[in-house]
């Protein structure tokens, strides 16, 4: 095992990873840029190297800086954690070829995930099921029509070299295809240089479910269920929940069986996330994150694991030492993340913390970095604080995490603790009645 | 359900109870002292009321003020917590003649379990082990060195009357039978007027184990394990855990079976705790509590339990709704009760709380109910915080519970925090190698 760790994160997760290894006998280096000096994962740390300025790309994203702190304190292993340079495949390969182990994937699996296309080609290969549609780009509108009519309308159709909505264009029908083929063709052309389009069946009321795997280097694959996380604005989840209401035991093992099987077939290593677009009880895959999840904690309290010993263990190769069958789901987890932004307009709103109480008692977790007198800079993600109950069922869920804001105090900034108190007593939330659309709907009718 | 549920208590076991009821959607009323006026059990209730000064006899004792407050305020049921009345049965039965429930057993079972020779002849009846001895007071020395030859050596003799450790001596042989038996009937005579003593097998080095048992009104009854509270001072337990590092499963099992079994006899109601002493695979009864005790939250975690609502539940005339066989356990959980002391001297240290910053993350829960800039008070228990921590095995839980010490601050006031990191990193304790006198003993090799 190893004996100290470099933590390459900031904030709540590097809190995360820090607990683990201590809990583990393992030593820890805090890395910080100038901006964090105060911030408690350098407090707690067994070291602290300051990695630059304030901004994250001269810091938190600086390769050689990181290097040079893992070098300098005899750190074994990194773990990344989420964001930054978690997903950066160059800098997991530049990590082992400096003899220090990435907790985390294989640089090539990293690549090929992080490209959207190859991990969607890589998956449906290992029969992993996609959204149906071209496979691949099309050359004309006679093929457009025959795919179309063969997955149903509505269809969407995509740039293929595209990104951020431009190039993509919907139609509802047969008779709006050709319009829509021409618009998405033209914005593809003006976007990016390149005029290649693909087609998928549209889904327009789609949940949001993703599956937490985890692999060791020994050809064990393990799944620890779904999490639901449909709640989002503008692409960033908000509330997550472990299981979905949507999903029934029998449709979790089906397609968990799916993905351990695809994942052993790769060679995977180490936690992973296949994420899915859900509707009409079919799972779609869009992509895959080679890393912790932000809301890795529903799943550990609904599964009884600890993801980030487990990643620590699998990278010092050690193997998983129990089955699939061993994996039972108890009760339900909701995770409400606490972000320092108006809870209306969602403007970040960073400053002094004059008092943070975070809620206790039973099956209430809190992950913050958070304390009172902390000063939260304006040069990183807003996210304060995690706040994750579990419970024996849904309702009762819902009823921990209301009483867990109701005590929840953050003095000084504004937070969207009030939006999660509206979620949690709307009666379509309360059934479970959701998909990928709600919140932003749910937003705009508070507005309004 | 209860709409309504005064607490008649204060500090953290207040806001336990005001937490399972706010999860019910049960509203509260809290009662307190003047000196109590800010506290959180005050500020997080629907509603509260002064019921007196501080001094808890013209308070949390004041059976009058606490019924008039629960009837202006028409609350339904009254929760008496630990301590104050928890245990008197004259409020209970009182509460009950106002048609408010009790939530809580019988008067007429807490009376006789508060008896601790009524209790003792009750739990014997119904098949409960005691500390082997004679039943009841000897006539002679030849009795005496019968039922000596019978328990075996070391015996103790003790004042019928008696209490305090006066007219109480050890033989440890048949040789010093006589000499014991003479003092102890002087002693017997001089302090309590009465020279009738009894004998019982004098144990050692026993642990303090204590079975969880929970009865509905329509004859059910389960027990959820045991808690280990031998690290005691002064008859105070300092950290519990549960289960208990000396026990099997199959030992578990039948010490649980005989104690439900007792109970159904009985027709016991709600919480109760039966308290052994433990050696030699023997467990002796020594007394029962007939309410929540305060290391409740860790067979709630191990159990997966929430205690308080099953009392409220219970209280409401609701069944079970579970077996015994429902009933399983999973992982290790520890308490580290946080006295506002002096971890030498123990005396108490009450004062202004300048920040009280809990630990968090997977397998911690705090209950507090502090809050930086509180000012804890002089006038009642010391107790501050409850931190509870679970994980899958032993091993797991005490490193757990190092890092999450390592993380809670306290400041303004002394706490016993620097005495739970030196137990639990003592080579004894992390066997699980103690007894009931453990505790001194090391607090007295630390002094010295």
């Amino acid at each position: 095992m190893f004996s100290k760790i470099l933590i390459a994160n900031r904030g709540e997760i590097a809190l995360r990873i820090q607990r683990a290894c201590r809990e583990m006998g393992i030593k820890t280096v805090a890395v910080h840029s100038t901006a964090d000096a105060d911030a408690m994962h350098v407090r707690l740390a067994d070291e602290a190297v300051c990695i630059g300025p304030p901004t994250a790309r001269d810091s938190y994203l600086n390769v050689a800086a990181i290097l040079s702190a893992a070098t300098i304190t005899g750190a074994e292993a990194i773990h990344p954690g989420y964001g930054f340079l978690s997903e950066n495949a160059e800098f997991a390969e530049t990590v082992e070829e400096h003899g220090i182990a990435f907790i985390g994937p294989t640089a090539q699996h990293i690549r090929t995930m992080g490209d959207k296309i190859s991990a969607k080609t890589t998956m449906a290969a290992l029969g992993v099921p996609l959204v149906p549609g071209s496979d691949g780009g099309l050359p004309d509108i006679a093929t457009a029509r025959a795919v179309a009519a063969r997955v149903g309308y509505p269809v969407l159709i995509k740039a293929a070299a595209g990104g951020g909505g431009r190039g993509m264009k919907v139609a509802e029908s047969e008779e709006a295809l050709e319009e829509a083929w021409n618009v998405a063709r033209t914005e593809a052309r003006a976007a990016f240089g390149n005029d290649e389009v693909y087609l998928e069946k549209y889904l327009d009321k789609p949940r949001h479910i993703e599956l937490q795997v985890l692999a060791d280097t020994h050809g064990h694959v393990v799944h620890f269920g779904e999490r639901d996380c449909s709640l989002q604005r503008r692409h960033q989840k908000l509330l997550e929940e472990a299981g979905s209401p949507a999903l029934t035991a029998e449709e979790r093992n089906v397609i968990g069986r799916t993905v351990t099987d695809a994942l052993k077939k790769m060679g995977y290593r180490g936690v992973g996330t296949l994420e899915f677009l859900y509707q009409d009880k079919q799972f779609c895959f869009i992509e895959m994150n080679t890393r912790l999840q932000v809301e890795h904690p529903v799943t550990e309290l609904v599964c009884d694991v600890d993801l980030v010993r487990e990643q620590i263990r699998i990278a010092a190769g050690e193997k998983l030492g129990y089955k699939q069958s061993d994996i039972t789901f108890r009760g339900h987890a909701i995770e409400c993340r606490i972000n320092a932004e108006d809870p209306k307009t969602f403007t970040p709103d960073p400053g002094l913390i004059k008092v943070f109480h975070p809620p206790g008692g039973l099956g209430v977790r809190t992950d913050s970095a958070l304390y009172s007198g902390y000063r939260v800079p304006p040069y990183y993600d807003s996210m304060i604080a995690k706040l994750i109950v579990h419970a024996p069922d849904r309702d009762a869920a819902i009823a921990r995490m209301q009483r867990a804001l109701d005590e929840c105090v953050v003095e000084g900034v504004k937070t969207v603790i009030p939006l999660h108190r509206k979620i949690l007593a709307d009666p379509e939330f309360r059934k479970g009645d959701y998909t990928i659309h709600w919140l932003e709907e749910f937003v705009a009718r508070q507005a309004g």
